[in-house]
């Protein structure tokens, strides 16, 4: 069983069908857009594999001030939706954590309170509850692997990202204490720093609109090598999971062919 | 007028001084302890400076989820806070977050959802609250200065760092993006990394106990040349702010002689 | 052609098959021992791969300071090598530089002048000196890849690693440098960074001496997942070959599942 | 004895200065320009200070290769310069070493091997022999300090700085390895990152010829807060050199105002 939360058409659909071709039962999590998740489903069907789709918001919990706090957070919908999964469809074998925190450049001033909030929900806290619930399971059953999708905002904060990079540099810490304590327990924790625009219709597609997206698209097939492909992302999730345990891999980065690195001081 | 939020009797109390033997209005800001935070106030002003003292408590804020959210958020503490200083004792020329998130070394399993969050909120919330309050109005003056206290955590997630690391990690990414968006405005960002363990009773002291803590600080001062001294970090914050702005420190790093940095592979 | 500069017993020999396997011909260099260079190529040809061997120093040069210095170097080592390689075995589509600067642990006092110059000799110049020869040709051809073996040293300097960190972070900020230029122009820079010990006779074998190496594997067998194997390291190169353009990965790390990365506190 | 090496008309001149100030007796050492180097001197001892001036070429050793090579070095302009220093001036307590390896941005095909290694030379393994041949001394005395002038290079290698970027590269993970050995033996060793241009005429003035300079100069003036200043450079190595062992300082990073850091997308 493969876990997908954040399975939009972007990377998420192609990890799906990635792992299905594999021969994994694939899980889809997603928020909204049931028609969506539906047709994904299907087309997993279609292809011989097996999977199945939930909507569920990653951000509802119940509040640590609320008097229905829950420790135990089996009645959260994140929680209560993996109890769901491995009771009836069995345990997680791969979790692939790909909700991400971007809401486009904005500056200091104009990011909103409840937009940071949502964006360490997405980017940082999600990812904790997650880890807490699966990775204990992970560790006393034959071992697992937890993939998480990051991006640039990790490496580094930069103009107009205050809340993306707090999140995101969340993320990445986060995920190297996951590893430091999990990797002895057999589960492998990669944390994969997507450095360009990424070919995804629901994510950048949407953030940017049709016509900018189709620009930009463009524009890297053209000149960069093409924006980063969900395909291949998803080819590199399935090498990840299968490396052997002498041999991992914690972090790496990529991009497009002509996109500059976050490092480098000018992006092409 | 020097802002400090988290004026405890380690590096809060010794900036205090610092700054007020430099002619400036103090402004201490603690949780709690109201005889300590008194005996603060009365100390400076003994010296001969001016201070001020409120407890407060930067971590409460309406929930988004409330129905009294309000995204000007002058009704929350932190924020009529800063209102308060600034009609009352004149408007903040540096700021000085000094909130830890550290709760000891725990592992994954036993860190509560509660403690991520409140490290959340201290680590990074609180610090992008202070920053969306202020900066645009130092921006809006002559300038000014934002002097964060940071740690090891904020550099990499290790074993039983999960919530440490995840907030701290967002404090320094967000630092950046501060620093990317403001420094040309003439506000000096600086993320100070403490990389070792600090002579400060009310956090180091509490966290270990009397016993442990005086043992480290015997052992500290008898290999590795003393544990951080308070007033050391005090001259280096006064030292920053005084930088002339063709010469800006964003981010260094601070630790005892004897003590191995994080990026080392043993701590002594 | 696929031509891999240090083809010792680990890495190289491994990674020499894989591409052997998949069709390519493989040029193996090494500076010494022209019997085991002889069993590499018999053992790929035997499998029915084509390869062809070369003993070759690729740290002797004409020096700047003698009298026949030349800047076309095309009379040393090296370059010579390379132009024989592209007249007779044909144009190089894949370089690997695998050669290590390890020289083990040793204090600044006993780092001679002569081991700091030769390990920058090999683990930056030489790098250098290849990607100067060779990129610019990939470049106008069809494109190619240029994968780097690296090491923990690449990453931090630490204690009795002077000469080893200075050689090796040299070549790490080249490798930046080169995949600046050149990524652009199709040629796929890689920087593998190793951050356990390898099962490889040919160094840490070496290195250690038998005994030790044999009790070190031992271990690492029975709590760590194994030493880092070469024939994964192989697989991975091979994959990094083959990414597409639009999804490319500069830089990533390896190590034992149960051995902690470098930037954490302490190596199990 | 404060010991300069790279002693020119911006930082190293200033840094003396502020030391000749302080009560230290000041050597400044420099490649070429007696005149200027002389100048210095006299300017130093105007104000009251002691100051003895060297011409010396830190690039300058025996080969390896050569039937002269000497490991003692003595023989060397470096080493046998700090034997005369230390006889008749008085042993170093504070080592300064400020030599550059910026040739301008210069594609890869156009840098030579020449100035590779010229680079490698003044980036690195001058430092090595400087620290080599100092550090023992000075732990073996009261202790000191190592003050090491870096630049962008030292933390990403970028589009055309192959040379510049692997020599500064190697500085920052030599520093990183000298100061895991010898902080514990009181000896002081920082990095000290400069991120934006310096107003340095014998320097970046001779790079960029006596117009741009000035309008470089002119429109950091205008805009960014001004070039660096070497004399807020050298009070940062005074402050530095005097911090209390307790509370040290590593690395950290200068630039102007409006500059954009290393790590952020645009550099204004």
């Amino acid at each position: 069983v493969v876990l997908i939360v954040g399975a939009g058409r972007g990377i998420g659909a192609a990890v799906a069908k990635r792992f299905a071709r594999g021969g994994y039962h694939v899980v889809l999590v997603r928020r909204s857009d049931s028609a969506q998740l539906k047709a994904s489903v299907c087309e997993i069907e279609a292809m011989g594999g097996r999977a199945t789709g939930f909507l569920m918001d990653a951000t509802t919990a119940s509040s640590s001030s609320s008097s229905t706090y829950n420790e135990n957070n089996n009645q959260d919908p994140l929680e209560s939706l993996i109890d769901k999964i491995e009771t009836t469809v069995g345990p997680v074998h791969v979790a692939v954590y790909n909700l991400g925190a971007q809401i486009g450049s904005r500056r200091l001033q104009e990011t909103s309170r409840k937009q940071f909030e949502l964006g360490w929900k997405l980017g940082t806290f999600g990812l904790f509850r997650l880890a807490k619930y699966l990775l204990p399971r992970m560790a006393a059953r034959s071992g697992g692997s937890l993939l998480v999708t990051s991006s640039t905002a990790a490496m580094r904060g930069d103009m107009g990202q205050a809340s993306h990079a707090a999140a995101m540099g969340g993320r990445q810490r986060l995920c190297q204490a996951l590893h430091a304590e999990y990797a002895r327990h057999n589960v492998h924790i990669a944390h994969i720093v997507i450095d360009s625009p990424v070919d995804s219709p629901d994510t950048l597609g949407k953030l940017l609109g049709d016509e900018h997206f189709d620009k930009l698209r463009q524009d890297f097939q053209t000149k960069r090598g093409g924006l980063v492909d969900p395909k291949a992302v998803a080819g590199l999730y399935w090498y990840l999971h299968h490396q052997p345990p002498s041999t991992w891999t914690f972090e790496l980065d990529l991009r497009s062919r002509g996109d500059m690195p976050w490092w480098s001081s000018s992006r092409l």
